[in-house]
């Protein structure tokens, strides 16, 4: 698959050049080791007093922003809030600066789909890649889909080898559709 | 109970001139309009494909920021975040921007605690106040305690009489300790 | 309000008369002792490793059916499972045992509506009883309407006590309507 | 992988002989055709008034069990419980039946683990198998590991390869201590 090829290591600038993201063409450059520190970053301000384990994330969107999120935890703890979770959130919330295309990418039409996430890095406390766990590549999935690039320790890999076969958007609608009770 | 004297209006400028907020004196004013507007502006950025019901939150925080959060559904309905959830995410995520103490309040602490919501709004795509569901009533309750004030169609109320008889994180432990099997 | 007057503690054997649940006239003796007990039972079941705060959960339904629930934690805190997520899905997929309408009782209409949880008790480890969160508030409203009893340690409260001005249902549709964008 | 090998057809009596299970060698056959159809059957008391998608979910336990589990909505989207939820509850939640153990196995050793799932079957309201969201995935980890069979359109798979690379409580501790600040 020539878009396995594309993957950079996370010690190296990558360059996506023509990553066909949200129906629309653009040029985005994945500078992964500014996106991990990012979530290094963000995961000092993590609320994990239950846990203890601090998570970050830090995620490049297709219009050439970089948004963040760290875990909530919860007295509750099904209540808590993984750090993707708030990168999903701040990946719609966030006001979108739109300070023009980037040089070379085709202008993003008016009226446009919200911006999805390209590029993902989720970092521990310790400063090391830490994989997401099932919920949050389901969110992940709905947020950039099966070709969103996530960092992992031996290098980007797409979000579709992480969560293969995946329930999406479509399955709710065909699956219901099928349902003789469901489609009433 | 004084607090509930010092609500104010959604229509005018509330001032909570001595809140005690996280253990510390400080004094913020709450601007229910501009929050309510703002839960609105954002209302329209959520991405609810599902339910076709668009929220925004709008929140106020200890250290006078304004944060925000919109609800971001999924095919999996269960994995939807509310409008709440990415204000809470949002947060611990967000770097604080500290420029000083508000004329006349005592400065932060080196080494404070974490920010903690004042105010909340939540609007639904009609414009007007929608009451949180009972998740995010436990989320704010640990991100703002019980005297976080929560717009209402009929004024600000305290989040203790949305959530009375809360349980918490000392609930928690208490619990634990009281549990043979649990303390072990 | 005289649903308030029909309370009986803990310690005795209550008597719910006439009390309306979903849409049918039906005679429930609610046995809180028991229920208790079997919450607690239950809560010898929970799989507690992150929190070690066993919780166990025990509802009575509308066709008097005792049912179950623990709490089932997960490496990734977010997921945990509260007891009463586990009682919620039991009301709904343990195929209800239709012995007859209770002595004195309407028998229940041919394709009638889901069983309701007409009362709740929630214990921790220590036997003693349990507030829910505010997730499980808003689960339980579902299943089983404001109405519902819970038990709390100075005898049983309706849940519309513990989540006042709840969200609902029908806020859902309604303010899905009254949204330019969200009714289209 | 032998594992692999041992994968029964959804149309055929798997058996899977020497299977590890939870640190204990036991003998369980899988009834593929039987499990499916105890998913079809609770889908159809799934409570889904919102997305009108019903799932029912049925899985075979270590000690030989079919338990199940079908999904229920919430007015507040975020709080549904999936099918698998269900079942995870009731696996720890349903007093385990101990007939003594299966001809030609090795017994249970007293005050052994609780059981764990081994199989499971996922089935849509048309009948036809639906594959986990990623939620429901990590809640089977937890509760079967990634040995876990998961029935799929052609054939069961093992949960390893549906949630490749996976979280979970190991790295919870480990990366914990890890951190310098996490671990204080």
């Amino acid at each position: 698959m020539l878009l396995r090829n594309l993957y950079q290591p996370p010690t190296a600038r990558g360059r996506l050049p023509l990553c066909r993201i949200w129906r629309t063409v653009v040029q985005v450059t994945i500078d992964w080791p500014q996106l991990r520190a990012a979530a290094a970053d963000v995961a000092g301000r993590a609320y994990a007093p239950y846990s203890r384990l601090r998570v970050g994330a830090a995620g490049l969107t297709g219009d050439g922003r970089v948004i963040y999120g760290c875990n909530v935890e919860n007295a509750s703890f099904g209540l808590t809030l993984c750090a993707e979770c708030g990168l999903v959130s701040a990946l719609h919330a966030l006001p979108a600066v739109r300070p023009g295309p980037p040089e070379g990418a085709a202008p993003a039409a008016p009226g446009a789909e919200p911006a999805r996430l390209v590029a993902v890095a989720v970092v521990a406390g310790d400063g090391a890649p830490l994989l997401p766990c099932g919920r949050c590549r389901q969110l992940l999935l709905e947020a950039g889909g099966p070709e969103l690039l996530v960092d992992a320790p031996g290098g980007p890999v797409p979000l579709a080898e992480l969560l293969p076969a995946s329930f999406g958007g479509a399955d709710l609608s065909v699956r219901r559709d099928a349902d003789p009770a469901g489609s009433s």
